[in-house]
């Protein structure tokens, strides 16, 4: 017994040096050129590994070599930027070798960057690119600090006379306020619209989403508790048109008018849209819903204001999802139910899952459309 | 041999099936009410795993329960943002249950707050907030696509007639251009400091600190390549002075004089100031080096525009170092060669390692002394 003691702690102490013998760093992920990719992950002692990436439906297993390393090669993929989560022994985590990560309250997700075309939106070329504004504040309406973001296009000048009309860009449930320029690249998206005359110049303004934070404690079964899925709602709705609106309309150059005032968003956001948007159409003429959910099937419950005279009031109703999203089936239900009411809206069906990938492309389409 | 396959099969189907039982999330870091703070990490079968904390000479030993899960609780720690690594079986990770990291090209740390009061300069409070701006251009003079930041004061309007001095404030190597404000908190500082009084209203300019951005494929070992090193001072200090302050003195209401424009920085940005600063004497009047690291000890030939007539153009040289920090021998060095050269300085010496505990606090100082 005193004999295994002592040589756990020889073990022990050998173990206290290990750092300097620092292991050679993995090139992770490494796209190569037939736009295949290869995940690494050193864990020599692990069981299982796997790697999760945006856009498929189940992780791939990745094999271990006798270094301890473990990885797995894609099929080609088409150029775009992936999310993906190394699963190890069953606990999801960033990948240690890449810098680049997803900005998440709940997910653990890295960013893979397949480049493609400068014909592709989110790709950076050439355009003059816009800025990006972070604003800092003490919401009243739900007690916290929290932030926006604001997109101004090339050439905004705050000390010129040029006012433009402002898209209200709301990101899903776990994302934080920079997920739409961080992940979903909207200002990169918005510079090469508008060099190529596809958009019109406008401002984006990215605000927190939740108007009941509590809801990210209770992770991604929030929504069935629907007093504070509600909660979530309203006091969203509240901060955006009582604070975030009115300072976006003191501090930049912007048209104060519903013609020139558009929202959307992806998933919990773009429930909000169609809360925020549908409930308040002198704010609003143009409203965009991408990948929606988190409403009830109870449409005339969600949207009181909403009667005939709604077609009259809208620009554009852009209702999009993906086919392989399981969220289809809500949305189509929702589009039925505005047909039903006589509402002229866009149904817009896409492949794809409730991704990124989806998004950007719903945004590259969506903001083409505006202010026309 | 072929039964044992067939196991092999049985447990891999088994494998891939593992999703569905998620284990429970963990709590990490939890902090307690003593300030103690308790890091968690899930690993079944890692052998070892320890945690590295900023500012702690060595890292903690964690234990596994039965559970499969690592833990180790610290002493109580003075309020303070604190970045970690976990080490699992010799691998620096993220800790995947933490959303907040340290942006970083190369380390891989989450980010430990343990909350003071609202006397500590970094703690958000009651104070009106300036404005984060984030600009994105293409550098001529590096040849690739790069990014810098800018806070703007609270009051600060584009519109308005009031102009500002402007502290160039550098990151360290490994940083991204976010670190002064995602990880130094420069924002938070300067908006307690100004709302305090004891800052004068200020703009601060956040560039990307690479003249040679492949330093970065180098590694921690890319200053002993001298001539990689020069190149990448030499094109940091051409893309400052012809393509940022440019940028920033015609897009921002700034004071275009000397003695309203100061240049500071941390470890590598700490030499950057100087090596900019000091050779260029007509651009700033207001110099400060935190923690600097990367220059040469042949200070007559990386400082040759310094004279005697140094002392009468600097309102302020400010020369600081943590005194258990590897570097604290060189920055002795430097000052010494100063005062061999009669150049007036301020020495300043801090408890401390090579962290951003000490780099808040230097900040917090220098920018109070600043534009007086």
């Amino acid at each position: 017994m005193k004999r295994t003691c002592f040589v756990l702690v020889i073990l022990y102490t050998g173990c206290l040096a290990a750092p300097a013998q620092t292991p050679p760093p993995l090139v992770s992920p490494e796209v190569h050129a037939d736009r295949t990719a290869t995940f690494r992950f050193r864990a020599p002692n692990d069981k299982e590994v796997a790697v999760s990436v945006e856009g498929m439906a189940k992780p791939l297993p990745m094999q271990k070599d006798d270094q301890g390393v473990w990885s797995v090669t894609t099929e080609p993929l088409a150029p775009d930027y992936y999310g993906y989560t190394i699963i190890a022994d069953g606990v999801g985590m960033f990948d240690p070798s890449n810098h680049v990560i997803k900005p998440n309250f709940l997910g653990r997700s890295s960013e893979l960057h397949v480049p493609g075309p400068a014909s592709l939106s989110w790709e950076i070329g050439a355009a003059p690119h816009g800025e990006i504004h972070h604003h800092f504040y003490k919401s009243g309406v739900v007690g916290d600090d929290r932030d926006f973001f604001v997109y101004t296009p090339p050439g905004y000048d705050a000390r010129a006379k040029q006012t433009y009309p402002v898209l209200y860009l709301l990101h899903g449930f776990s994302d934080d306020a920079s997920a739409w320029s961080a992940v979903g690249r909207a200002n990169v998206i918005l510079d090469n619209l508008i060099a190529q005359g596809k958009a019109k110049p406008m401002l984006v303004v990215m605000p927190l989403g939740y108007g009941a934070p509590e809801v990210l404690k209770a992770g991604f079964g929030a929504f069935r508790d629907r007093s504070l899925t509600d909660r979530n709602f309203d006091k969203f709705r509240e901060a955006l048109l009582t604070e975030v609106i009115p300072r976006v309309e003191v501090e930049y150059l912007v048209i104060k008018d519903r013609n020139s005032r558009a929202i959307a968003g992806l998933s919990m956001g773009g429930s909000e849209s169609l809360l925020t948007g549908l409930n308040t159409l002198d704010k609003f003429g143009w409203i965009g819903a991408f990948s929606s959910g988190g409403i009830t099937e109870e449409f005339d419950k969600e949207f009181p204001a909403v009667d005939s005279k709604a077609t009259e009031q809208l620009h554009l109703l852009w209702v999009a999802c993906g086919t392989e999203d399981r969220l289809i089936d809500i949305n189509r239900k929702f589009r039925a139910w505005l047909a039903s009411k006589n509402i002229k809206h866009a149904d817009v069906e896409t492949p794809g899952m409730h991704t990124w990938m989806v998004w950007r492309r719903n945004l590259t389409e969506f903001s083409s459309l505006l202010f026309r």
